[in-house]
């Protein structure tokens, strides 16, 4: 029987590559709900091409589009957070949680709520409101399968071993595209600077976190939750090629790494094929003609936003909530013109210090309470920056 | 209750690195057999401090001294083939199958048939009697435990997949002391030059195979009959710093690869403790100190060993046989000082040609059958090459 798979965030970069890989693997799937923002057009192609039952757009402004674009297709829709909603939980055996930001918190929380197998992609579960995220999920007995690249590669490197048995648990950094410049340039980076990055094709917003490395530090917060290792286990290595994603180690000394091009597809075809293995198109890693690996340590002067993530994630409660709200604010701020490179690290930390009293245990006793300082950070945040 | 050992090979360079970790992990284990070649000095030491219950020397005429080293420690001792056998089939959890060459065969063979679980460093069993091998452990259901690195690397990387879902399989070479040498400068190689080895310390006859290549080829072979996979999906790749050690890729474009410093107490720790981990002092991976991996393509025609395995192994049949054959009595001639380096692939190819009817299907009916035709051509070779 075919595997039913809701898509949450079909229209961003990771929900189109899931997209690709559904239309051509369509003898093993099929498509229940795919979920957009803002694209009725493209999530409507989608939602033809796939063979969806139901559309939802977040942003009902967008339905009547929607509608027009799915009229006589006899796929239902809605629009609105509801909507989300209710696509999160329809029946689905995979829920691809792809919607970035804050926004994906509510929906993928549901699906893991309803017990449900969760690919997850979005960050800000994890590092939003990682402790009942991961609480509610053990609880509902849902199943989560990371579809970040270094989170993948860490899920097929560890193979059926416990927290326990894990000496160290590695994330690779490219670097991103301001790895060999000088502390003052990359605090004057412009824009376009920031958004080139060497290796991958991502969104804007997590493409700006690989250049200030915050991504990196947001990915051991994840790391820590999913995977259920201490802070102290955790590293990062600056690798430029990004071929080697992430590195497990054992007491024995033996170390099992997750190696791919870097392509999306390759991830997400893991998740949806778990535990089995779908084709992909994806180039085929050849290491001879590669020819080098490089290595070195990330350079917490030059990169202060890793810093400030390992950090928040040693303080623990509600420290990461706060970075994470503060640095969404910040990357917008940025990427609108409003702030320099720099600035945005500098308001993490005026955030961090603003917020001490989250640093309290049970701060994070809930999801919504998550959300709740998420969204009072978030103010804040903008009250410093000011909006478009 | 602790894990009964018993290890064949105890005084070779792979059955003291196993002795050190039962010796370091005495709550864990009880040692049951050790087995030794001629050094009974060696061997009464190590069976006295493992506390071992039998200690078996292979050479009869070292057994008086193994008597007199073991008086009064009230460990049983035995000598000749007979108590090799013995030693092999005396009750134990894990049998450490590591005496090398073709006389590992029948003893590591009747522990297999014993349906013990054999943790196996010995690589005639696969090479020279690859088929017959695999389908007495099978038939069995002995549980073979890979100890050589790479292949201990690709098992920790295989996780639980099956054979079918494999792309590809590849073994690493560090490419020897000859790596960068000109053909010319390789054919003359002296012993001293060969036995150079930039990364490991083995022993000789493995040290000179590394030399010319023909242990990755021999590698190739095992790695067929141990893992299932089609020698298609068999590659080699030189990679000067031995950190990878091995690398299995998957259909979706996934690679995992298993990685240590070279230290061969990591993969004996892996499968002495295996499915969990033990604790060992070698010492840790760090790939930021190490910097840079390098890979590249062997080179095959500085290289001809492993072009001959790779061709034996497509043949089939009992040409790995002839080879492995060949091969050994070369390098022990090369050791002595008879032929030069260069002349062993020769001697290798004037072999297959000579025994091309050892490729006919069927001719490795057994295990015997395959020892037989090793002996024929170890006689055949040796007449070509002398005696010292």
């Amino acid at each position: 029987m075919a595997t039913r798979v809701s898509i949450l965030g079909a229209t961003g970069s990771v929900g189109r590559s899931t997209a690709d890989i559904l239309s051509a693997n369509r003898d093993r799937f099929s498509v229940e709900a795919v979920v957009g923002g803002r694209d009725a057009a493209a999530l409507a192609e989608m939602a033809i091409r796939l063979g969806a039952r139901f559309a939802a757009i977040a942003d009902e402004r967008s339905l009547p589009a929607l509608r027009a674009s799915l009229s006589g297709s006899g796929i239902g829709s809605a629009g609105g957070e509801g909507a989300v909603m209710e696509a999160a939980l329809r029946p689905a055996d995979i829920v691809v949680a792809a919607i970035v930001g804050a926004a994906g918190v509510r929906p993928t929380h549901a699906a893991v709520q309803a017990g449900r197998t969760v690919a997850l992609a979005n960050k800000e579960c994890l590092v939003c409101a990682g402790a009942p995220f991961m609480r509610d999920a053990r609880a509902a007995g849902a199943t989560l399968l990371p579809m970040d690249s270094e989170h993948n590669a860490i899920f097929q490197a560890l193979g059926r071993h416990r927290p326990d048995e894990i000496e160290q648990m590695i994330v690779t950094a490219s670097g991103g595209p301001f790895r060999t410049w000088p502390a003052e340039r990359i605090a004057g980076a412009t824009r376009e600077q920031a958004l080139a990055h060497p290796n991958w094709s991502m969104g804007a917003k997590i493409t700006i976190d690989s250049a200030s490395m915050m991504n990196k530090g947001l990915e051991l917060i994840e790391a820590h939750h999913l995977f259920g290792v201490p802070p102290e286990a955790l590293g990062v290595v600056v690798h430029p090629q990004s071929i080697v994603h992430g590195l497990v180690s054992f007491s024995d000394g033996a170390v099992v790494a997750g190696l791919a091009v870097p392509d999306m597809r390759v991830p997400i075809a893991h998740c949806l094929g778990f535990p089995e293995r779908l084709g992909t198109s994806a180039r085929r890693l050849d290491l001879a003609s590669i020819a080098r690996l490089d290595f070195e340590e990330p350079d917490m002067d030059r990169f202060p936003a890793l810093q400030f993530a390992i950090d928040a994630l040693a303080v623990g409660a509600g420290a990461p909530t706060v970075l994470n709200a503060a640095n969404e604010v910040a990357v917008a701020a940025f990427l609108e013109g409003r702030i320099r490179f720099g600035d945005m690290a500098a308001l993490c930390a005026t955030m961090l210090d603003r917020f001490g009293a989250a640093t309290e245990a049970g701060v994070l006793e809930s999801v919504e309470a998550a959300l709740a300082l998420d969204a009072e950070v978030r103010a804040a945040t903008l009250s410093v920056v000011g909006t478009a």
